[in-house]
């Protein structure tokens, strides 16, 4: 099968047919894809955590990834921020009339080798199709299914005064790779996008069990914007350090050319912690044990103050770092 | 909150933040969605039906409902479909700029309404927002969660020779009412859509155990495309009766003006059954008790033939009932 997709692959017939099975039971891996309206999996019950995106990323390649890797470590991702052991992903797909079937099976191949390498299996999916001019090649939704162990609860109304803030590496990443990508930078020699499941690397902090307070995907709206949630929903202050946090010299460089603050810029594969104080240099170890945290730092601290973000600059001085009004960068993910 | 969606409310800042509150949560009931990465919720584990569906109708609006009830439906039925008892959905809608947010209310509305009616929660969500001419208003993906009890197991694969087909109710209002709908047909004294939830009907089924060997929800494609996968799954054949059809009057004359088959046309509240024939009749007066089930009728058999769908017509005769091919209705769902 190839060629272009056309409205009779969405209408439920023998086209729907013969796309969901050479394009995605194939790249999926049949045997875990039920043909039934519905999956059956036996769960062993207890706290189960479950997550939705809807990932609309333009373009749909970029340098690291496509709409495929990004969907499914998005959601890996968001299961991991709850301390959950990833267990199953739905994927399902709309794709835009015209879309090139082989571009829609380099996407669905993405999804399918982390499946595998992972070891977290696709069991549902719906496949529509819509007229040209009414989606943009394909939007892909993913729903994730995890487990949550007995003695873990991340959640930001845990967060207390004195804890760290850590995050487990470079941020910005994603969001300065799009931009650049968009705004035609030559970024061929540097940043690509961060996006990689992080949940192996969450996992590696179980064993600080209930220390470890939250944690969050810092995705659309950067770590910015996680912080300042995590101030409003814990009532608490954050204080950040700009010289702590870590950034990649071509990113920083780059933001100051396009006027961006990497503290908004979308990250995929980075995640931000709060860690009760006397577990926060094991926890930073623990991280930097495994590839994806190597380059974690500890960047703040929970204060007893109002429940802003506030950050010290290199210069000493300190400033509000107030939530995003208004449009930042659209279709990041 | 009024007026238009713009690119700033998917932008993950703090018009997202109010989008969310006061739209979403406001229609679903705060309590259950909660606001991080992913919900945890607890389930006692055992079989878990999970099913995962994209909604892009058009129009989003119809007679009998609109996007967020079909969305709600269309999942709570999948889990239906495999005996399962739905606990919780999630939702998650792409949103074309410079749709009204009157509009996006009363569709979440309709969900969250639902929602409340049925006992079943909205725990999880997300938004996002693509540029104008990259959607069409909005789609809808939800995701279901379901516990299927130990002694069901709904599957094509156990279909035999014998077996008796019952439909739920009468067949392709829904494709019906769009289609009439697009085409400018004055269908207000007439049809309207037959979305509506099935699960309680189904479930009234369970007494009869594994004495029901399958069922499905007719949607895209309708009853001929679901017979049809069944003969391939099982490989078996099946034969209806045309005469047994539960078709409205309104229908079945504005199939015959518009050149189409009703054996073909979505249902968006039609539930297709193979039960055991010692028990059919049994299965048929359940359905009848229930409101989403009083046209309920026995349409056909199972046999031993060659694996494929036949109908005696009216006059007597068999004919083939194909898989469609090429484009259906498009956008039905």
């Amino acid at each position: 099968m190839s060629g272009k997709i056309t409205m009779g692959h969405g209408g439920g017939g023998e086209l729907s047919a013969r796309l969901i099975s050479e394009v995605f039971l194939k790249a999926f891996g049949s045997c875990e894809l039920q043909a039934n309206d519905s999956a059956v999996i036996d769960l062993p019950g207890g706290r189960t955590a479950v997550t939705t995106d809807s990932f609309v990323i333009s373009p749909i390649f970029f340098p690291g990834g496509d709409i495929g890797k990004l969907a499914f470590c998005g959601t890996v991702n968001d299961l991991a921020a709850v301390g959950a052991v990833p267990k199953a992903l739905s994927a399902s797909f709309i794709i835009e009339e015209g879309m090139d079937i082989n571009e829609l099976k380099v996407i669905a191949e993405s999804i399918g080798n982390l499946s595998r390498a992972s070891g977290i299996p696709i069991i549902t999916g719906d496949t529509k199709v819509v007229d040209k001019g009414s989606g943009d090649k394909v939007y892909i939704n993913t729903t994730g299914i995890g487990l949550v162990p007995q003695n873990l609860e991340y959640h930001p109304n845990k967060i207390v005064p004195g804890d760290s803030i850590i995050v487990s590496g470079t941020i910005g990443d994603h969001g300065y790779c799009i931009t650049a990508l968009r705004e035609g930078i030559d970024i061929r020699s540097s940043v690509i996008s961060d996006c990689q499941p992080l949940h192996e690397m969450v996992s590696a902090l179980a064993v600080l069990g209930d220390k470890v307070h939250a944690a969050r995907d810092a995705t659309r709206g950067g770590i910015g914007t996680v912080l300042n949630e995590w101030a409003r929903q814990s009532g608490r202050g954050i204080l950040i350090k700009e010289s702590s946090l870590p950034v990649l010299p071509e990113v920083r460089g780059g933001c100051g050319l396009l006027g961006l603050d990497p503290l908004y810029l979308a990250n995929e594969g980075k995640m931000v912690f709060a860690s009760a104080a006397d577990k926060a240099d094991e926890a930073l170890a623990l991280l930097r044990k495994h590839p994806a945290g190597r380059d974690a730092e500890i960047i703040g601290e929970v204060s007893d103050g109002k429940a802003q973000l506030i950050m010290e600059t290199e210069w000493g001085t300190r400033r509000l770092v107030p939530i995003p009004r208004g449009e930042l960068l659209p279709r990041i993910c």
